[in-house]
């Protein structure tokens, strides 16, 4: 039984260990970038360096979990996320303060927004709240947070921005946000409101959209961060 | 038994796990912002970092304890504290030391206030003192650091301060300081003096009182260093 | 049972401690230089110090499961791999780069088919691809990288380079790509193609290639980045 | 028994818990520290930071075995002890060195004194020498190495100091120096010489002297380090 | 059995876990001292921390091994030497360096003759060589790399150097590594070639031949680079 590690591994779990992995040089990166940006980039790069971070202690603590015993609920990775996607839309945010001064109010309507869609999605998916009202709350959240960024004072922002790069990254950024993030209630949705699906490739699904909103968007940001910092010089 | 962490979560387990992520990703966002604020900031917003710092090892530890037992008895939560508390006082004094120079005798008179505070509850839960005796001597060092914070030396030097960010910043952590430490003597009383209350509500409000002084109140710090910084420059 | 890292160890054995060891004491050298280049190496040398980070992890672990059970199916590695191949690849894209600007075309030309090499290998050899297709497709992949080192823009641009360490530096640089990775097909050909082959031996050529990959091969980038920075200055 | 972390801690057991905590703590604001004070400040704080750092070690270690068995033989702090205590009297030799050139052989003789002092204690408590012996050549190299801190080389140049928060620090720690260190013998002469104590009350006594050397001390040199840099600017 | 490690330490348990302490001490304070050193030091350093660094992760990992069966093959320690002792060639070779250019030829010879001692060594224990002539072929290669710093080119250098600090650093380093290195044949000569030894007294020995060269040593590549800054500035 402890040899399970061992065996040749099935996807699933080859996800898991690669995400684990991949956190952690996503982390590494970050966290050696931070010493050599040009100063404005420092907060967004720094808020960007706490999704993967806490990916790491996720993944590790879920890759023995699921090495040992094949299984996960769901319901355990709300914990990360209740860190993680806050942290994206924020670090969107300050990527918008890096070329004009953005109202505080929208930051905490965005910091509220994202944290109560966590929760509501959360709380559907422990019976706290019924299902469906869980999930609607957590879409029309999400619909909200996106809204913002494509319509919104960002989006007016951006488009009079003078740096191609920044340009660049936000559209980028925005579109991790707009897929990246339709894979969670898409999940969600098989798990909760449909028959019930093969738990090994829930978590692939799962594993997949981290790997795009955890490292993809935070590596869009640093790509952003360094080709302003080269394009401004 | 072993597979206990895989049980859908309950809400209590939940706030341990979450407050391990967020304790984690607090002090890694200190810790970089250490590298990129004024040099006049360096100091408060370095001690302000034990607190999460040391909340990281305290839970940690008691998540994995509760995950087990679901159970962990108050006491243990005072070496946290016993850090946490004098720290964030001492913060403050820092914070009002950016604007001008406070008096040293008030640095110690906050420093064993805030330490004999948590040592009279420790004492008082532990039944080294009379309970109510231990709730009261707490109660008094509590009121008599927001005497100071409120009506003291550091209030004046606030109110002559020249630097909105810091005036703002002080009003916060002062709220903070009142608001979020009423939640522990609260809890003390539930449990000591009323009788008793359901350990996993209890964890949940303990938890949350943590996540409003040692998460909130350093990250106020630090918005109030970013903010001055800008400010200033 | 316990007690078998204490028997006299063999080399295999003994291979996957050093492996650990030398990953760390890499990973450590390149943190450390991080802070003294001059600023235009600190990209590819910190995308170089990924490898060795990764496979301080992967070794770590792989030496408690091997010294355990004296086995380790070759499908862990791929985890280590997916990581470290593809960074190894940009690494000498970004130090091209160094020199002048290189097409972004090329990065996700080198990027997919580095990252596709790794994937065809993995599914050949847990039997999602048939082997020999597996093995075909990540032999051209590799091909193609070589062809962008040694034909490709890559090298054009190494060729007109003005700087003789970055010269001699990527002269190594793809001399250790062509032999050091030659050795995984190699592997690969005895595993799933020929009889079967000694597992110890196994190791020891796997850990032999991971040594010239992710250790010379990010020795010999930062010893390009001092002599360069050494020369310019 | 697993369980036995979980009962109401009794004070030696909290002593050593709140020792890890505050270990940490130090050590991780003198870490911080290290990289705005003034540079002729850096090894006398760099050095100090060694004896909270160990401590942390120490104390993880000891925390685990005294929950476990509550028992922890004295021996086994000589390993703390043998870093701690030399490096703080180098601490004290540095500090003095910011001031003014000090001998280099000061430098060794209270390095080996220092050593010797701790080895002669370890060799009197686990009867390599006659307990007597080693309690009193342990004594009067503690006594040596105060003589050169009140009457000796150091103190004479701490005397034309013209530096007041240098003088000042000095003055504190060469007080925690004479009371801190104090404790050792005393708590030596209990179990060695006289008839044995409880060891809860033996483990708070070393416990509360190792939290003023190791911590006070410290926190000491970092706080002269900052006046002095505030002080000289 | 459990208890073991609470057992009053004997005398080569003591200094396994004072070598951990130790290495641990000495890497903390190299790693520091990093950033305040002057430019051309910090490869020598860097190179030197190393040492001590993986010292750590075998003496932690040894100790704990040893703490429980109260046995460790010699062979084990090969890991640790295997980086060790090759890093403190190169870095005398980086300290000569500071004065002068040095020959890249000498480089590979010192790298390549100093692997191959502790290999030949290695092989000579593991019966891959005979071990009379595994020990012959090691102490003809270190005699190589003492006639290198004794009669050789880095002789050369230093002795036209101006700095008196490296001289005098280059001379402590270079006793450093006869009498500390000599210390290895011998231990080798009792265990191989003589009629064995008490394993505890062994263990002491080999303890102390790494606190010199793997400890000592590396403090003396940094008093030399602090020596040498303040004199050059």
């Amino acid at each position: 039984m402890n040899a399970s590690p061992l065996l040749p591994l099935d996807v699933a779990s080859a996800t898991f260990l690669l995400l684990t992995a991949a956190m952690s040089a996503t982390s590494a990166l970050l966290l050696m970038s931070g010493h050599w940006l040009s100063p404005r980039w420092r907060l967004p790069v720094a808020l960007s360096t706490l999704a993967p971070l806490i990916g790491v202690l996720h993944y590790a603590f879920s890759s023995l979990v699921w090495l040992r015993t094949h299984d996960m609920p769901v319901v355990f990775r709300y914990v990360d996320w209740m860190i993680a996607q806050p942290v994206q839309v924020l670090a969107l945010y300050f990527l918008i303060q890096t070329i004009a001064n953005t109202p505080t109010g929208l930051f905490w309507r965005l910091l509220i927004a994202s944290v109560a869609m966590v929760l509501a999605r959360y709380m559907g998916e422990t019976d706290l709240l019924y299902p469906t009202l869980g999930f609607l709350i957590g879409l029309i959240l999400w619909l909200y947070v996106l809204g913002e960024a494509y319509f919104g004072r960002m989006a007016e922002i951006n488009a009079q921005s003078g740096s191609d790069p920044v340009r660049l990254g936000f559209f980028w950024m925005r579109l991790i946000l707009t897929i990246g993030w339709a894979l969670y209630p898409l999940a969600y949705l098989i798990v909760r409101l449909g028959n019930g699906a093969d738990v090994g490739k829930l978590m692939v699904i799962y594993n997949l959209a981290d790997l795009i909103n955890q490292i993809a968007f935070v590596l869009a940001v640093l790509a952003t961060a360094i080709n302003d910092s080269a394009h401004s010089r």
